[in-house]
């Protein structure tokens, strides 16, 4: 089958891999429709982070269930299924919990001796407490919604982790820092998903801001630093915002959400850069606020997204502002890399 | 009137002082019949911050109202008080949120300006949102009570939030970092107010170790770093704790906390050194963890402890070892920085 690889810094093409096949009882081989270019596969990408010659690459993907095994209960083949970013048995302790991304049996797609989501098809491991199957099914399931449905794999989840880990519920105002796809996704979740009232996106990006607006953002603010603070610090009478969602990762995110972050909130922290940053505690204390970090563990909230978006009050499908044939991932690839795309998918 | 006055690094004092009176008309005078050395008074008495000459000390104290200004509703002359370490008005956007310790009109008792808490008197601004009255009063409180009570004013109440913002609820199991008084109180206040089933205290002083068993420790465990994690892990199955009271505030406490939290668990941080650390997020990321921290709004539980105390159903009296009068502040805290004493109370 035909898969993307990473060759070196910069260098990503799609060449014959072995097919994708049964290892476990418990896995099951999904023929990916859709996947897609995440702003980690850039990591390695820019260089700044080491990646084996030849590795795969990619772990967002949604398909169709080919093949299961022997001890695969709740997927059957033809199953319209989509993959959370990390498989996870969904059944030890941390999963019980709705920490299933620190599953004790979890691992990611792409990582050594498993398949990536940029190809043909994919081995899940795991597959009863990975996969979700999206009712309707491929005949039921109009392929205008696959981009959408991707988006659940990770942005979507990821962004509504944000906004859920900051507190937000019915009627809260909420500051989202970033404007990539993430944060993008934290808008809609907090909006569609939690009904948030006020939605404050940090952004200086016009083709960004548009999509934010229409995810239900009703301030968008350009300044950064200081300045971003004391924007939200305005049109909040001064107090702050309850809720942030730090989708950046870097120290100067990180210092624009404590500072402001309202007396007593609460940041939801999703921002994964390469090297994750040092944080001095000394602001977070006398401020008194709640740093809830997490990688997002996506299987939690697959079954209400996915069901969202098929009774169509849902669309996080507008992230994707570029398409590909998988063929093409290079292009992809740059294509993030230079900014040009928020985010890319491949068909 | 005599109030402690710090010289120098290393010299404290007992000197005349002009007699606390009211200044505003929401003040009150509170004639002080117990207060103590706070860890936090050590950090300019050993010389690792400036304060100025002849400056109040002490923020923590109990006493007799004296004298109410105009505009004084609650209170009145002769009633027995508890202040917290900070004074607030109890109406502000924070104070209404329940974190008075970020009052807007706030401030900490021996800041430039103030009276300090050791003295014979101190004028409490905000004094309806800052004092609470100690029900039974004067004449219905046994003296044997006072050190109980004034422990509410710090680290009873400090403790005890460290164990709320780590989410410590009836049945859970939780550790402690830090056998000082705060550590101390956070194992009582789970044990006592909150219902923890297991108490993990990490100690290595006998006398502490001991009050932190009588408080409710279930575990005490010597061992520090990597080792005093793998303890903690090997008495939970491997999984670690999901509730964290950080009672220390250094980099290696710290590390200590995140490193034995279970998956998704949460820190209530309340340690506060002078200088508080930079903290690397990574494996709260990665581990999916909630830190919280803050200095405590210790008016939020007073009406609670007190009511406790009061009825005989908690007694952090214990954790005062040592007990001498004003004028002998000094011998206070040369015990408290040589660590012969867990705390000090003056009469």
């Amino acid at each position: 089958m035909r898969a993307a690889l990473y060759l070196s810094a910069g260098n990503v093409v799609v060449d014959d891999v072995p097919d994708a096949s049964l290892s476990q009882p418990t896995d099951a081989v999904v023929r990916v429709l859709r996947s897609c270019v995440c702003g980690s596969d850039l990591w390695s990408y820019r260089g700044v982070i080491n990646r084996a010659e030849r590795s795969r690459l990619g772990h967002e993907f949604m398909g169709i269930v080919e093949e299961v095994g022997d001890e695969v209960r709740t997927l059957h083949p033809g199953d319209l299924v989509v993959a959370p970013f990390k498989w996870s048995d969904n059944t030890c302790p941390a999963c019980v919990d709705g920490i299933q991304s620190s599953c004790a049996n979890g691992g990611t797609f792409g990582a050594p001796g498993t398949d990536g989501g940029q190809g043909e098809a994919v081995r899940v491991p795991q597959a009863d407490g990975t996969l979700v199957a999206v009712p309707g099914g491929v005949s039921g399931v109009d392929e205008s919604l696959y981009a959408a449905l991707l988006s659940t794999s990770d942005v979507m989840a990821t962004g509504l982790h944000g906004a859920v880990m900051a507190g937000v519920t019915e009627g809260s105002a909420v500051a989202v820092i970033g404007d990539g796809a993430v944060g993008l996704c934290a808008v809609l979740g907090a909006k569609a998903v939690l009904g948030a009232d006020r939605i404050f996106l940090m952004s200086r990006h016009a083709d960004r801001a548009a999509i934010g607006k229409a995810f239900g953002a009703t301030d968008v603010i350009a300044e950064r630093g200081d300045e971003g603070i004391a924007a939200v610090r305005e049109r909040t009478g001064g107090l702050g915002v309850r809720h942030v969602v730090e989708a950046v990762g870097t120290p100067e995110s990180w210092a624009m959400a404590v500072g402001m972050a309202r007396e007593g909130g609460a940041i939801g922290a999703v921002g994964m850069p390469h090297t994750m940053p040092e944080l001095p505690l000394f602001q977070p204390l006398i401020h008194h606020l709640s740093l809830n970090l997490g990688v997002a563990p996506v299987r939690r909230y697959l079954p209400d997204l996915i069901s969202r978006i098929v009774e169509g009050t849902l669309d996080p499908g507008p992230v994707f502002d570029t398409t590909l044939p998988l063929e093409d991932v290079a292009q992809g690839y740059a294509a993030m890399a230079s900014r040009e795309s928020i985010k890319v998918m491949l068909k």
